[in-house]
């Protein structure tokens, strides 16, 4: 049907060109010139420090020195170390009180988590309270997130304790344990501030998401486990943290092991926590109940016990917390012998865990707020926080998730709820730790078990679940390795499972066979779209990935797959015969010289066959490496197209108009 | 201009539709009722079935044995494992012939290169033979190249003598040393069959060919510099293979350690072989030439030593070899001790790089001749080969690249002709290794040499240096670990340079910015097209690679990125805001939950700046993912489009039509 249209003159459109139907009016994207690009050659330092520049610096950290005089750019410098300085100039009084309502809510919730998690690193308790004074000042100078509490976490406590122990008898050599642990906490700043300064900070993200929830909440259930001993009351627990050693040893203890003293306490305030908890959840304006709950739990039960003297009648109680700040601990770090490369070890571990927590953590209340966080200045940030920690007695530290979220919710501004916190916590060690002396430890254990539930992120893992069974195999893997083997075999098994992914995923890219969307010029994924129709006498297949050595070989046999299924269809069906094949390259960003050879070798395959290779829309680096290697030439320039509608429509010009 | 056409009724076109100017003549794919189309839900064992088929199975081994008979079936298993009872029954006469000339040429050649191999794993003469022996008969049962020419190769004898020798002292404990050897040799065997068995073959695609390049190139000089010893004579010769100590060595013994008759022996016949490669160089039917000319140096070498007992003026010579077929092994591998983890660490080293070399050169002659090969049979066929030449007192063969070109060239049809230079090694162990006892160690020097001199493919150097500048650094890297550390530290560097490739592949993916080509409705990397031009208020990014956790943080970041240079730009040149930000999904052929929550947080971020996001084309995997984590539900499915035409239609379409 004639029809009359009244444009600038022409038909447009995307990929071929409209199909009158009749030739003269055609006009497509060859007839407007347009021909596969190639990008202005680059010379060879350009080539170089471009890619170095995308690889490192992706975030351009250099933007704003840009143009500025020399004192401005040591201002900047100054700053981009110490982001205090500039932040700092706009601190307002209203800011303050802000923040000093989240110090001091997180200050009360640290003081016995920080107890807590000192045990389960088998370190003394005032060493909790030392990492949660100074490191926080340290971090509040030179951190960029506004959001993160600084102080000791469980799952790094845990993670410590059981590679520590493997080395040193906690209980025989307390000083050497807690060499070995400044040690540790000194190779794990140096990590992160390496890792930072070196910008190599993405190395942490090669914990698949998968991994981290199933080694978490394993984590939680494992320290949970642990608290049975102070929660029931058993004197002699196992040393090991597995599953199965634990509840052997917990009902091993049945008879004589538990004490009823203690289990009212802990059962009593766990209810209580667990029931502020809930509250919080249902009202968010209530967050501050549940966070003061557990200061409130310590100072009641540290008053009944005094009181009833249940020490007597078998309830453990904290007994001496050292009082006085910090101690240089400079000299008590390992620098030769043995102990140094285990140090090493344990604190690179160490280390990287702590980073993957913080940095989550930075970057989850950065979004939020709508802030940027520079990964790699923040682990900086972290490292530089831990060198300081380990020369003033404090262990490894780093951002907790359930303290910043309460530091969120209470309102904090500025990194200087944190600073509010250390104060509070330097008081709390100058004044009132003997008050500590009668905290019985199944109050302790109740917060430890109350903070860690949070940890078992099963939303995450049921949408994991449904997104991908393999990913939640991946989470299980991670889970299970942590509860029925250790901590650190379920960190292995993540780690593994991570890069087993990513290894994957390079060597098995996907491909596509594509077919035409009837009436348009759109080609697109059979399996995808029922609808598109196969061209005849035409194969179209899609690489989706770059092609590298890893994959070069999987691709070619892969297209040589899908022209084999082809021609069996064809025989079955008595279709005509396949004479070319169309490789739509619009997904492949990169190739090299194996995947070169991989084409050359899939050209000389076709050759045999009588099937011409034909390339779509080959990208700015592919072009321009295939003309290096002298491919265009083999293949021949006539045979790569802008689209795969280009290539269709010189090709099978017939099947294009009958769509 | 107004003007006719006659088609069908309609314009149709790609991702748009035809820009006609006036809107009730535009059809787009919108109005023929293509919606991103959502591939059907799959069953959960199905999608785990096919996701483990497309990972292991990539190459479908099973379908040759769909719908057939249970006897059938039992014949085809048979036939996949011994592949000789295929090609078998197809053997010809004619092709025999081929076989026969084929397999006396590569007897010629591996008979000297056997015992100057043995020789660079400092074992006796004899095993070298032996490697020469039972491997190939085996290989001939169940391999699957037509080609290849199995037995002691050069780089996997040098790595076995190094890593052999850290161990035990070849000379002063022969015995324990060989016994090692074999115990290697099986490990290296089980770990190709195992690898195969396991169809985890794609784990030697870890080394990139650049790295390979490298590494061989870096073994072939260090090979060629540890003959300087057979080739000047040097009695007292150091251990090492780094190219300092070598030279310190040579120079060291210039006054007293050269052998001015071992160097006229050795010079000579070099210059003699060289020639006959030239030769065949220039004239490919001359390569007999140079196929023989080894031999024919033993020969004519042999003879002159015998004749002027040139032994009694320090020429070396080969002495004993001992008589005789291979005699059983099995009870000289360790199977229990310390000396059992070390040959299974060395064993796998060996096997994989073995490995490495004999699949690149199955592949290379399989795309030749235009047959398949099955990379994980492979395995199993070479695997095998090394466990039972383990136990027949051979060291690790593999295919041999020189080799396998002279049997190409020769005219083999099928493994016969490794029969054939099977029978002739036998010959030679039973009747005439007496006879190479007058065989000057200079005259196995130069043949190594010569053959190595091969392996520096200083073509595929130079294609790598244009292709890719960062290639060539790893390409160097491992050259220079090999020659100036060891073949150990030049084979870390090679794999840790792929590996780090691999993971910067997939933590920095590609990101492009979109225009429009005028007067079309393509868009494209405006880097690569400079006459594309940005649609104004709409800012259209372009991800080119699955969205992971490795990469989802990056991806998040380098959008915002994008969209913070565009706003500054509009700034300057004080252009309209950005209104839309399009992200085009084409090449995104997954994501995970740490990339759907990415999404989430750029939603979040753009919400913030009153910037409406939009995908554009999601595949199958990613648009079902989004729906399974209510992403859709989140961005609203009106806000996702089957293409980036369809999204600048409905929301820029004056832009659209002025273009």
């Amino acid at each position: 049907m004639p029809r009359t249209v009244s444009d600038g003159g022409e038909d447009f459109d995307d990929d071929v060109s409209s199909r009158t139907g009749s030739s003269h009016h055609r006009t497509d994207s060859i007839q407007h010139g347009y021909k596969v690009g190639f990008p202005p050659k680059k010379g060879l330092l350009a080539e170089f420090s471009d890619a170095v520049k995308e690889t490192f610096f992706a975030d351009d950290p250099l933007r704003e020195y840009k143009d500025q005089p020399r004192s401005k750019k040591l201002w900047l410098s100054l700053q981009h170390v110490f982001p205090v300085l500039d932040w700092g100039r706009h601190y307002t009084f209203g800011k303050f009180k802000g923040d000093f309502v989240a110090g001091l809510t997180i200050a009360s919730l640290c003081i016995p988590q920080d107890i807590g998690y000192a045990k389960l690193a088998f370190l003394p308790p005032h060493i909790g309270l030392y990492s949660s004074f100074v490191p926080p000042l340290i971090y509040a100078l030179m951190g960029s997130s506004r959001d993160i509490a600084i102080g000791p976490v469980a799952v790094v406590s845990l993670l410590l304790g059981t590679l520590l122990q493997d080395e040193i008898d906690p209980v025989k050599n307390p000083l050497e344990y807690s060499r070995l642990a400044f040690t540790a906490t000194f190779f794990a700043g140096i990590t992160q501030a390496m890792l930072g300064f070196f910008r190599l900070g993405f190395i942490i993200e090669f914990l698949s998401h998968a991994a981290i929830v199933g080694f978490m909440a394993g984590a939680a259930i494992t320290i949970a486990l642990q608290q049975l001993k102070g929660f029931l009351g058993i004197v002699h627990f196992t040393k090991k943290s597995d599953i199965i050693s634990v509840m052997e040893s917990v009902w091993g203890n049945v008879h004589h092991g538990w004490n009823w003293q203690t289990m009212l306490i802990g059962a009593s305030f766990l209810a209580f926590l667990l029931a502020t908890k809930y509250i919080a959840k249902k009202n968010k304006k209530l967050f501050w109940v549940s966070a003061i709950a557990p200061l409130t739990s310590v100072i009641i039960s540290t008053f009944c016990v005094y009181i009833t003297r249940a020490d007597k009648h078998g309830v453990a109680i904290v007994k001496d917390i050292k009082q006085g700040i910090n101690p240089p601990s400079l000299h008590l770090i390992y620098w030769s012998g043995p102990y140094l490369m285990k140090g090493f070890r344990i604190g690179v571990v160490a280390g990287m865990v702590g980073l993957t927590e913080a940095i989550a953590i930075g970057r989850t209340f950065a979004s939020m707020k709508d802030y940027q966080i520079d990964g790699n200045k923040e682990m900086v940030a972290l490292g530089t926080m831990n060198i300081v920690g380990s020369m003033t007695s404090c262990y490894v530290a780093t951002g907790s998730f359930s303290r910043s979220a309460v530091n969120y919710m209470a309102g904090c501004k500025t990194a200087v709820s944190n600073v509010v916190m250390a104060i509070v916590v330097m008081l709390t060690l100058l004044l009132i730790t003997p008050l500590f002396k009668y905290t019985p430890n199944a109050i302790l254990a109740s917060i430890i078990i109350n903070a860690v539930v949070g940890l078992v992120d099963y939303e995450s893992a049921y949408l994991i679940w449904k997104v991908d069974k393999m990913d939640f195999v991946a989470c299980l893997g991670a889970f299970f390795g942590v509860i029925f083997a250790s901590v650190e075999y379920g960190l292995l098994i993540a780690v593994a499972i991570s890069l087993a992914k990513i290894l994957l995923q390079v060597t098995r890219p996907r491909t596509a066979l594509l077919g035409n969307l009837p009436r348009t010029f759109i080609y697109r994924n059979v399996e995808q779209y029922p609808e598109a129709t196969k061209v005849p006498g035409v194969l179209i297949v899609r690489v989706d990935s770059a092609i590298y050595f890893t994959n070069s070989n999987y691709v070619k046999e892969r297209i040589l797959r899908w022209l084999r299924d082809e021609e069996e269809q064809q025989q079955e069906q008595k279709l005509s015969k396949t004479e070319f094949l169309i490789v739509e390259l619009s997904p492949v960003t990169d190739i090299d010289t194996s995947g070169i050879h991989a084409l050359e070798e899939l050209l000389k395959a076709l050759e045999k066959r009588k099937i011409q290779l034909i390339l779509a829309n080959p990208g700015p680096a592919v072009i321009q490496k295939l003309r290096s290697a002298n491919f265009t030439e083999l293949i021949g320039e006539d045979n790569i197209f802008m689209s795969v509608g280009d290539a269709v429509k010189k090709f099978a010009p017939k099947s294009a108009e009958n769509v």
